[in-house]
């Protein structure tokens, strides 16, 4: 990991905007491109700019644009489709496979100074929403898209297997969604006990037992009846996505949010014999930042109580160490432009 | 496997029906009770009348029935549910808890002289319909559910792994919901031919080769571009399964139709990544049987050609050793009131 | 009107129980059988007990029930359907043809000492949830139904034309959809003042102008942009129908939830145009008793609000004349079984 | 209307196509803007160019366009979206509100020499499918956008409202949906027995009756039983649309395809009561054109059937005398770089 000085990036089209990037969010994505050079099939081949969890200033905007203009503050949406491929024209963008997404090779992220982005691509920060929890924009959009795959509707039941970042937004999206009972597992108490502060009604510890026992026990510990209307797996642990699918009820929905190992053993006589809906969830798209900034505009989603510090530019080095040792929840990184300060209250 | 005198049942509500049973087709999972006295969780403790794909006669009705009268030939749904529970109510009775179903332990199957079932659950025979058809009603109900399950709009591509009876009933299903393309998958070259003529565009005889390249293959022989839009399993085995979420294409639909190990090595990042949704199905809920009378009667699915064979009552135990064996599709057994006839042309 | 002594009805299935009424609601349907004697073909011919918002205590259960006992508190359902027609089976009650519902004649309502139910049809209320709200669950069910058909996402924008109980309810029930905007609209202030107490974000105090205007100014006043997500009209009022049409986005919905003249001037080409969908609703469905019940326990809606008054039976006709004038918003009947108490606090 | 000499537009962007114009069909909107230079809001106020349902043949291809090369015929989307606004990105680019649409003032139609394209929005024919079947691509798409918004299932009963150009495409496409009854209803006897050769299973005269007794016709004359699941109005006219809301059964659909008065007397109590899914559609969306050449490419539906004439550029006029007189189906005009050819067999 090193700095480097780099040319600011020039508007080019007349529905381009011109961003000086306050606040970045380190992701577990970032840190592990950083760790393994690579996710999957995307291999970092040469230096990349990393991050993708970011709010900026508007510097300037092209002729075409109306809904922003130099001044406004912004959370930024860090990938960009074609416009053109089925996908793009049927409403899921985060499909298309010509996306150029930050920080994913061979495509620089917005940890920099300037970025600039299709307007639509920006979300104008009511007054009161700071620029760091526009920085937290990006994983609530992840979470709301997550949710949203659940078909949760309110008064039904959820588990979500993983109290990290995700799966702390997901728990809350899943309330504001009406759900009535939402159930954290993970295997770190600490973990837990944030998330009962942060929104979950019930929590449960994952034992060394087997997935079945696991999920009576989880059914037990929140009066969950047959099972639950929807679990929502944001760990990508093979033992979580197993308990997942004997957690969920006849007839439920199970989205897989998280990713971890390619190939798992997975219970799929449960999936059949219950009639399970499961779904894949994979970024973010149409609606799903609109919402995740509503959500934390309303005040319905508390995203500032993630930052566990905020640091300047010149300490991301040691950011990304303390986020690889996993004793932060969120770490944010002031831009070049821009002074680390504590989270607002 | 003996032969047993019982006595006839009766109506005992009047809303049921008395029907002279007169073909029932054998279903593998008929030879699975016959030959391993269990399938999962459901054993067989007490000896246990087998069949539950019947065509009958209406022999007596009770005092509030209307949709059928004596005499009438009808296909026999031979699964009843409670009616109370919250999946019933919500328009799911499959899912119901306390269904009683026939040929599923503790509950006596339908290959016998006599059934009695709750008038919903038969229905009348149109009269160029003929009473073997009847009794294929049963397994092409799975099929519509199975394929319903896979939500396939007009002019899509659809995978059917598995070219057994229900595979090939999922495939013609697929046809009558407009898809363009339905590519039959199996082991067996036999049976592809036979897909093929029964209503497939395309076959795939699957290799021992990786699932990721069964799938290019599968991909590249029927033209499928970024893969096909809906996969169903109608296999159960481990390697279809994971072709199938190789197969299938970003956004798109794999159900889950067919039973096998309980569980298996799962392409997990396929499903998330590619924001697959899959389903599993079991048996059969409201409108399947009227959809697939009307898919028989309409002439859309023609099932009498997957009837390898009509034996009367007394070579049952011969005709359960053929299918046992697996060179017959579908043999139909002609009740005790009845003589095997040849298949209606 | 007049008071009758009628037999205690008694348990006919073992799946019955007896339940000795304590509190019944009012409703506007009540009052319209009472004054004209009939509402559209629904005509009263015999002496008719009216009443259908109602709770009470379990006396007694068939041999089959599970779900209650005798002594429990339950909210009940005032309509009994088949089970066994199309509609039914496919999970719509409300829509089967031979629903038995109370107080829609030649059916006796629940205003009265005693009553028998299915038990699926009685809902236990938690400790904490008092009888009188017990009563209200019905209209809150209505409320759900409603909103239901809507499709509310969280972060929409809904209006909703009337603050009557109903109108009020699907603003709360909205609410808890997760919407952010929620606009009551009436032609009476004081309806709309007690609309923004009860959970409205916005409203808009109808003018006599066209129902164009109506809606630009609805949507100016709370800031729609190009109209409203959904819209549910639960006046039933020909001018508030045709602004729901105008005050809808493109796209969006619009679900009709009360019912005035069979025959209205109806905006068409906005619904066409604007590629809306509209919706009826009636009455509630599987699964809207559950989700009314829960809004309540959990405090999510807070029905006790909308309780103007509670009577004893022996006033009951007074307060179907209050009822009458429109003076008050709900008024609770205490049953013969029971004195009347002020609305718990 | 007359003639005019314009320079051939240019390709604009490296995304663009620029195609030579075959054939183009007359519309009655074309004919509607000719008579009465005005469609509700949409007034002609320059001259403009008519026609929007074109086929052609790829002249040239900017730098980025791969689906296309120089010498492909094509059918043509003539309205280009945004991309960029909400709708757009949520996938429903007809509700567009910035849509550049030939032919809708103030933009110029297709019945031109050479026109350009976003390479997106043009279809390459099959080597099979003719240039004049291309022109029919358009009001096929209107059709199965229509169609959708119907959520027909297989085995359903349809029925649609006018038998002019745009209901013959409904039924044709209700029934590659798999619906097994479609009944078409117009006042012209002749136009209901081209329906009947065109693909419809029952037609109906509609009488000088009330809507209640024409659709107590309809449901006797076809066996709908309690009514029709999915009801769709070609027609635009009052009586028409009030019938689709008495003929559609609880539950169903009904689809408003064809616009008429702005304002009309409807049946709002049945929509209620009925709970009927009321849809407005408008043009097309994202996959409804690849759908509809599908469907012409399988044979499923021959729009050929329906080209009345083909007559040459000079001949337009008279063309468009004709269409308003209302004695032909479809009427295409060879473009001027193309002799008219009599249909393809």
């Amino acid at each position: 990991m090193t700095f480097a000085e780099k040319p600011a990036p020039k508007i080019q089209s007349p529905h381009d905007v011109l961003i000086a990037v306050n606040y970045t969010g380190i992701c577990g994505s970032d840190v592990h491109y950083w760790v393994h050079g690579a996710i999957g099939d995307f291999k970092v081949k040469d230096p990349m700019v990393l991050g993708h969890e970011s709010a900026g200033t508007i510097v300037e905007v092209g002729s075409a644009v109306k809904n922003v203009k130099a001044g406004d503050r912004v959370a930024i949406e860090p990938g960009y489709p074609c416009r053109r491929c089925e996908n793009c024209l049927l409403g899921k963008y985060n499909l298309c496979p010509d996306i150029v997404f930050a920080a994913t090779p061979p495509y620089d992220g917005t940890l920099t100074g300037f970025w600039t982005a299709p307007s639509d691509f920006v979300y104008k920060l009511p007054e009161h929403v700071s620029l760091q929890e526009g920085a937290l924009i990006e994983p609530l959009a992840v979470g709301v898209h997550i949710t949203k795959q659940a078909n949760i509707q309110p008064g039904q039941t959820v588990v979500v297997m993983g109290a990290g970042p995700v799966g702390l937004l997901c728990a809350a999206v899943a309330k504001a969604y009406g759900a009535s009972t939402v159930v954290s597992v993970d295997i770190v108490q600490a973990k837990l006990d944030f998330a009962l502060a942060f929104g979950s009604t019930h929590t449960y510890l994952s034992q060394r037992v087997s997935p079945e026992e696991n999920a009576r026990n989880i059914i037990a510990a929140a009066g969950l009846g047959e099972g639950a209307d929807a679990v929502i797996d944001a760990s990508g642990a093979e033992p979580s996505i197993q308990a997942s699918l004997h957690v969920v009820k006849r007839g439920g929905h199970y989205v897989q949010g998280g990713m971890g190992k390619a190939d798992i053993t997975f219970p799929i006589m449960a999936l059949c014999a219950k009639e399970v809906t499961a779904r894949g969830s994979f970024r973010y798209s149409a609606g799903d930042y609109k919402l995740a900034l509503e959500l934390v505009s309303t005040g319905k989603v508390d995203v500032k109580k993630l930052v566990s510090k905020v640091v300047d530019f010149a300490q991301a080095e040691d950011a990304f160490k303390e986020v690889k040792q996993g004793q932060v929840i969120k770490v944010l990184i002031a831009g070049p432009n821009e002074k680390a300060q504590p989270v607002s209250a």
